[in-house]
Formats: structure tokens, C-alpha cells, sequence
């Protein structure tokens, strides 16, 4: 039996994929039974590193997609149009589907998933979350006899590769961040990364793996670095933490009713913690579960090959199910029960105010006494437990204060800062972090 | 569809599986279709920790392998025989098979892959290597795109564990192995983990998943810790290293031949390598392939609850594939081609003296001048090309000397060590180590 696959987009990642189609040996047998037999570009003229054979390109994608001929269509176009219309296009005609788009499953997942059901089609997307790294298959296939309380990582590469230099170097956001985007490493417009939202769709995608359920996206609370400062960095360092940008889905097992939060914002991580040491464009995810603890996945995040090798494994992967069951084209009767999504219910997300956790807080107050004691008692009044309060540096009239909590509501510290703003003690309060 | 299951052995492993299997609420929905109908035990009068339904337990394990009612057996009893006894039974009697048992694996895979394949069942073992961290399967469903160079890891917890502790404490071997088996970290007989062989299954076990070839585990190298002195770990310490167990398969690719060398012994691990941070009993396995890059699994090796993770991933994964073929006893007409082990082939290890790698060596010298040129003369004659020759310490007529090489070839070293030991200044090597 012979897979055909039709591949949509030629860039970074269907350059690399094409790559590992086209040159077979030495990897699994299995590949020698896949075809690449289209490719889908927008501009045939524009030059490409790899060679492929003749008559494969095409800009007509529609084509493609309604090929009778082609068992699998890989969607590497990225965004959310034409890629969607394309994939629900190629569902109908009853072709499985391999794509790295987490910005379009985060979306759009429902929809696409339900059509796929329907029409007893796969769609796998390693590659969306991770670059590399195996995660999704593994969270479906092996983590199965756990309950899971946690998926959290470090889902982007450019973020983290400027907190890393930012931390080296002793060095501030802006200074960075534009040293990232000279060499290559953030884009011209570094909103999705920065902001945070490219990790907040991929956290969505695996909460929705972890838990079950599917999730609104725009439920999934989302704070990215650009606050961050070199001196922040360097508090957090002295008191044992290490910054990191955290997408994280977590369940709290205690309460009645089921207490989904999922959430995206620089993190203090106690530099013992696995994560802490996952530097440069690296990602990492780490899930904790019972009985198995805690486990992670460390590898590349991106880049043309580590992500081709998810797409390809995907590719593998349906190739396979479609060997054992004899069904060339279109699931068998029933579909892997581990390899489909069938969860149909959203989970209302709980609000960032609901949260359960430890603060790290800086103040910039007016240099008087007792200017900790009316911080302590106000926090106290809201229930905000104090782990620590420290007065670091004062400079002329003014006092630098970081305050450390214990795990407390969300709500009732924002309460507390807002009745702080309002004394005339407290000047401002540059930074405002969370410690895992 | 019911998949009903029959669990050989409920000690450690098997009583976390059988909890598993018996509170079933939060899980994989597909757990739900998996009864568990028979545990063997050797005793039934002995007190467990998990309370069975009523007539599961049976000292007749003959019988649980050819009753016709079980799907899938679940071999937990550990050892040789008579655990391979009772897998060839199950599988004649057309039982797919999981596993934790990796000395069983490393000796006798071929044997029962072998039967498997013939009577068309699944052998599933991802217990067997790593504990509750999925690696078995991820190698064999989402690594299959690449040429695999490397798989290494610290794959036993207890020597990691002691030389967590021999590091932490400067302490010396024999003092940490025997409070290591107060806490119960090591065993009474420590033989299988302290001198590596417990390692050497698991790694001719991803050696022969990495390379697609079956492995003589005799041709494995295996040396264990016991020679490792706080010495040692203060000054490799000092150069900027970790000392780690390593169990490492890996292949040239450079070489006409395939290369493959399979061996554990005790490496200097660079402190910023990923596997330099893995502490206590954990463990972790790296792995490098192209084009993916570096990859690495993290986790709890070893425990109840980790290890029934595992095992439960498996029998999931078998009802999955059942489900979908809809082929309740034995295999499809085709198997799963990720799933099954097909390869045939024995390969030839290369000899420990082929293989290429940098080395660290302590001497005992006479502490005379010209000492350090009569060293670095006689490796310059074997081909031997030093990194860094350093006199650490003078202890009255003797000195002590700390040699680094490049990559050598280990037979080229072997022979300058041989010709060392006849040459009068050096009083002795008390370690040898090779370095990442
Ligand atoms: N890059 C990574 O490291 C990485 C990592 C993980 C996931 N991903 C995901 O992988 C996907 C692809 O990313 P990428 O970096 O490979 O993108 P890219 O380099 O920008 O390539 C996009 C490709 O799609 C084609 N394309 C775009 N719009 C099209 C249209 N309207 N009609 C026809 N063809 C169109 C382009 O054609 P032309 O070449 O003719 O312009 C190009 O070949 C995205 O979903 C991304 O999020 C990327
Ligand atoms: N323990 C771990 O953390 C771990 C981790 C990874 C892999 N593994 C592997 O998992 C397997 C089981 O390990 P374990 O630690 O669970 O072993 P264990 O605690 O020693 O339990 C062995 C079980 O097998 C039964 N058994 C032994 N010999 C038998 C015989 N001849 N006939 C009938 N029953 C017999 C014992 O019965 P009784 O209870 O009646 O004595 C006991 O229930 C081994 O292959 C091991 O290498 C263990």
C-alpha cells in the first residue's frame, strides 16, 4: 500500500518535510511506502532550498485538496485563511490531515475536529506545539492512566531566548529584543511572542489534551514579558527564582466542581525546578499527574527540521493506522479511540481572579517609617498572606520594597494593590509577578 | 468491546496497576471498556496493600496465560523464568503481551518478538526502560522521520542516586550505598544496579528500538560505579564536569559500516548538558537524531505509581489498535508497522577498544621531575592527544596527576596505560573515565 501525500505551503517547515519525504533511507521502513506527490505554494517563481522533483509545485491548493488520488494533506501554510478552508475542504473530500497551525487549532479546533469525526478522517498536529518535541502523541498514547493536574512549559522559543540573554547579561527587554530580531530569532513584529499569545494557543491545545475538554481561547488568561526588567530579573535571582514566560493548564483536584485554570505570564521558577534550566530557544513542557508525578519533555522548539519531524511523524502515524485496519481511505469503523479528539464540551475556564498563587511584587514607596507596616496591614485586611518583605534599595526619598507572598487569591491581592494606589506612601508599583 | 485483562505478579508494579485499573473515574474514557478478571500470585496468604474483588486472585498462572476469555496478559513477576515460560504460553494461546520485564527482554526479545509476530499479538514494554517516562513509545511513533546517532541516559535510579549523594556530601561510595539501602534506594544485593547491568538491559533494549537491529546483550560494555571515589567527583567537579552513569548507544554515521557501540559505565558529563542536572532517582534519556536535533525524556525511573503508568499506557494502546480493528483476539491481517518489532537481524557491536571518545585518568606518580614528560611522551606515542596534563597534589614522594585527552581511540589509551603500568615512576591509575 502506498500513501500519497499533498503538501499545502513550502516554507520553513514544508521545505524540511519535503526534505525528510525525499531522502528515505536510514529512517523508518515505513516511509518508503510515503509519497509526496503535490505541493502547494503561492509563488512558483521564488527560489527554494530544496530541489524537488519536476510537477509538483502548484499554486492551484484547492486542487489538491479534492485530489482523489492523495490520502493525506499537510497543511504547513500557517494562519488561520485560506488554511481553514482548505482543511475542512480536504476533510470532506475525505482525506486525514497532518498540520503544525496551533494559531488555527486553538481557533477553529472544534470545528475542524467535528467535520473530521463526521467524515471518520484523523488530524494530527505534533509539530503545533513544541516544534520538536514529542508531546501530543505521548500525552495521548502513554499518559492515559493519569489524572492530570498540570501541563505547563516553556512553549516559546523567542521569548525565551530573550529572558535567557536578558538574565546573562544583566541586559533590559528593548535591547534585546531587538538584538532577537537582527538575528533571526524574533520577528519584525514580535506582538504573537512577546504578548504571549503564540503560547497561549498552544497551552490551549494542550489543556484541551490534558483535561478532556475543549477551551475558548480567548478564556485563556494571557500576560506576556514586556514588563520584565533587568532589575526584576535580578531580585528574582537573589531570592532563588529564575523568570520564565509559563503557559500553564492546571486542575485543581480539591474542589467540588472541576477548576480549570489556563493561563500564560512570566513566572518566578525556583531555579531547582526542571524548568528553570531550559534555556535559549529550548521548550519544555512538564506535566504532573497521577500516579505518574511529574514527567517533562525537553527538545527544539522550532526550526525547519525538528519540525518536520513532528509533521512526518504524524504522517507515520496515520500511515500506520491505516495499514493495520486496511482502509485506505477514511477511518475503519471505529476510530482510534486514542488517536481522535472526541471531546465536545467546553469547559468554562476559571477567572485569573479565582487563581490560587504566590506574588512577587515591586514597590517603589515613599523612604518614611512605617511604610512596610502599612503594606503589611493592608495586606492582611485582604487576606493577602506575607511571606516575605524586603526594602532592597532606597534612592533619595524614595524606598524600593519587593514583597513575596504565600499562596493566596488573585482577586484579593489585585484588591489590596488597588487600595494601596491609593495611599500616598505607595508611588508605584513597577512589577507584578507570579512565583510557581 | 471489553478487553479483559490478566495481571501475572502484584507486588510493586502490579499492585499500582491493579489500582489503577480499579479506580478508573478521571482517566482515559477507554479505560472503562478494560476489566481486570485474574491475578497470579505465588502466596495468597500474603497481606497486599490494594483489596482485589473476590476471586481475581490465583497461584494457577498456567491458567490465566490459556484462558480463552483473556485478552491481553500482563506479565509482572520480574526475572527470568518462569516469566518467560508463561509470555510464550499467553502468546501461543494468542495473548498480547506487556511487560515491565527488562532483563527478560534484553535476553530472550528475540525469542518472543519472534513468537509474537508469528501468532500475529502485540508485545508492549514501555515499562521496561525509564519507569513511568513514555519513551518506548515516542521513539517508535514519533521519532520515526529520523537517522537516530544517540540514545543515552541515566536509565537507574539508584546509582544516579548515589552519585547524587556522593556529590552532594563528598562522600564516599561504600558509606552512601549502605544508607541508600537503609531508606531502601538500593537493594540488599546491589549487584544488578551498582554494577550496571540493570543499565545494560534497558540500553540494549532503545539500542535495538534506535538502530532497528536486535542486540547481543553479552556485547554490551558494562562497568559499573563502584571504583568511583569523592576524589574523582571533586576533581572532575573542578574541571567543570558531573559524573554520571551513563548508558549510551550510539552509531557512526561517518563510518562506511555501520558503527554501533552499546556500552555503560560512569562519564564525566559537561555541567551545562541536559543530563548533568538529573538528580536522585530520577531519570532521563537523550537522544539525538537527525533532522530533529536533540530530544530529551524526563521523570520519575522507577516506583509503583510511575511504573503502572506505563504498563496501563500500554494495555491502552492495545485495546486502541483492537478497538480499531475491530479484531478482538490477535492481530489484523496487517499489524501496526510502529507498533510491532520486525527486525531480524543480530548486529556486531563494535569492540570497546574501537570505540572513540575522550578520556580522564588519575596517576599515582613519584613526584620526580620530568614525570609529566615521560607521561605525556609515551601517550604521544600511542596516538593519544592530550588535552590537559595537571599535577593536582603532592602527598610526600608521590604526586598525583590528572590527564584529559581529546577523542582517542580506547585501544590506542589501553596500550599506553599498559606501557605506563611498566614504567617505574608511575606508582598507579586508581581511575579511568570517559568523558562526554
Ligand atoms: N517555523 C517554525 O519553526 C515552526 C515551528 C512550529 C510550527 N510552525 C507552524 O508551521 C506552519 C508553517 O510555518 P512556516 O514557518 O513554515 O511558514 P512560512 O515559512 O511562512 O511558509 C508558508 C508557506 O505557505 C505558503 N503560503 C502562504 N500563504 C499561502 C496562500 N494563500 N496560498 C498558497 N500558499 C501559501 C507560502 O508560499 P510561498 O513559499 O510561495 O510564499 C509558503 O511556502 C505555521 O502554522 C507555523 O505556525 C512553524
Ligand atoms: N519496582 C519498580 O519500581 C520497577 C520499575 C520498572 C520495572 N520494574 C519491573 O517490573 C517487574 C515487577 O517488579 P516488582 O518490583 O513489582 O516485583 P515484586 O515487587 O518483587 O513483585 C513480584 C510479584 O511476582 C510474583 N511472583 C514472583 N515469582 C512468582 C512465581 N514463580 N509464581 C507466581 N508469582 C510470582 C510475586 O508474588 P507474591 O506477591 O505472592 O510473592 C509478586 O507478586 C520486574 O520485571 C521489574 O524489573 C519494576
Amino acid at each position: 500500500m502506498a500513501f500519497k501525500i499533498g503538501l499545502l505551503g513550502l516554507g520553513t517547515v514544508g521545505q524540511g518535510t519535503a526534505a525528510i519525504l525525499l531522502d528515505r533511507e536510514g529512517r523508518h521502513p515505513l516511509l518508503k511506502e510515503i509519497e509526496l506527490v503535490r505541493v502547494g505554494v503561492r509563488s512558483l517563481s521564488k527560489s527554494r532550498t530544496i530541489a524537488l522533483p519536476e510537477n509538483l509545485l502548484t499554486t492551484d491548493l484547492e486542487a489538491i485538496v479534492t485530489d482523489p488520488e492523495i490520502d493525506i494533506v499537510v497543511e504547513l501554510i500557517g494562519g488561520v485563511e485560506p488554511a481553514r478552508s482548505l482543511i475542512l475542504k480536504a476533510i470532506d473530500h475525505g482525506k486525514h490531515i497532518v498540520t503544525a497551525n496551533k494559531a488555527l487549532i486553538s481557533r477553529h479546533g472544534a470545528e475542524i475536529f467535528s467535520a473530521a469525526n463526521q467524515k471518520g478522517v484523523y488530524v494530527l498536529l505534533e509539530a503545533a506545539v513544541g516544534g520538536g518535541i514529542p508531546v501530543i502523541q505521548p500525552m495521548k498514547e502513554c499518559l492515559g492512566a493519569n489524572r492530570i493536574n498540570t501541563v505547563m512549559g516553556i512553549v516559546n522559543g523567542t521569548t525565551n531566548y530573550i529572558l535567557t540573554r536578558m538574565q546573562a547579561e544583566a541586559a533590559n527587554f528593548d535591547e534585546v529584543l531587538q538584538q532577537a530580531q537582527e538575528l533571526g530569532y524574533a520577528e519584525a513584529d514580535p506582538t504573537a511572542d512577546v504578548d504571549g499569545l503564540d503560547a497561549a494557543d498552544k497551552i490551549a491545545i494542550l489543556a484541551s489534551l490534558a483535561f478532556g475538554e475543549r477551551i475558548k481561547l480567548e478564556q485563556v488568561y494571557c500576560e506576556g514579558i514586556r514588563g520584565i526588567s533587568a532589575t526584576d530579573i535580578d531580585y528574582a535571582d537573589r531570592l532563588g527564582f529564575t523568570i520564565k514566560l509559563l503557559a500553564i493548564a492546571s486542575r485543581s483536584l480539591e474542589s467540588d466542581t472541576d477548576n480549570i485554570s489556563v493561563r500564560v505570564h512570566p513566572t518566578l521558577v525556583p531555579k531547582l525546578h526542571p524548568l528553570a534550566s531550559i534555556n535559549g530557544v529550548n521548550n519544555a513542557i512538564f506535566i504532573e499527574g497521577e500516579p505518574i508525578g511529574q514527567v517533562m519533555f525537553f527538545g527544539p522548539g522550532a526550526g525547519a527540521g525538528p519540525t518536520a519531524s513532528a509533521v512526518v511523524s504524524d504522517i507515520l502515524n496515520i500511515a500506520g493506522i491505516i495499514t493495520t485496519t486496511n482502509t485506505p481511505h477514511g477511518l475503519a469503523e471505529s476510530a482510534h479511540p486514542l488517536m481522535t479528539c472526541t471531546h465536545q464540551h467546553y469547559c468554562e475556564l476559571a477567572p485569573i481572579e479565582e487563581l490560587i498563587t504566590r506574588f512577587y511584587a515591586r514597590f517603589i514607596t515613599r523612604d518614611l517609617p512605617g511604610v512596610i507596616g502599612k503594606l503589611g496591614t493592608c495586606f492582611g485586611n485582604h487576606e493577602v498572606s506575607i511571606e516575605s518583605i524586603v526594602q532592597i534599595d532606597t534612592h533619595g526619598k524614595q524606598a524600593e520594597i519587593v514583597v513575596v507572598t504565600h499562596d493566596v487569591r488573585e482577586g484579593n491581592f489585585r484588591a489590596a494593590l488597588d487600595e494601596l494606589k491609593h495611599m500616598d506612601i505607595v508611588d508605584r508599583f513597577p512589577s507584578l509577578l507570579r512565583v510557581l
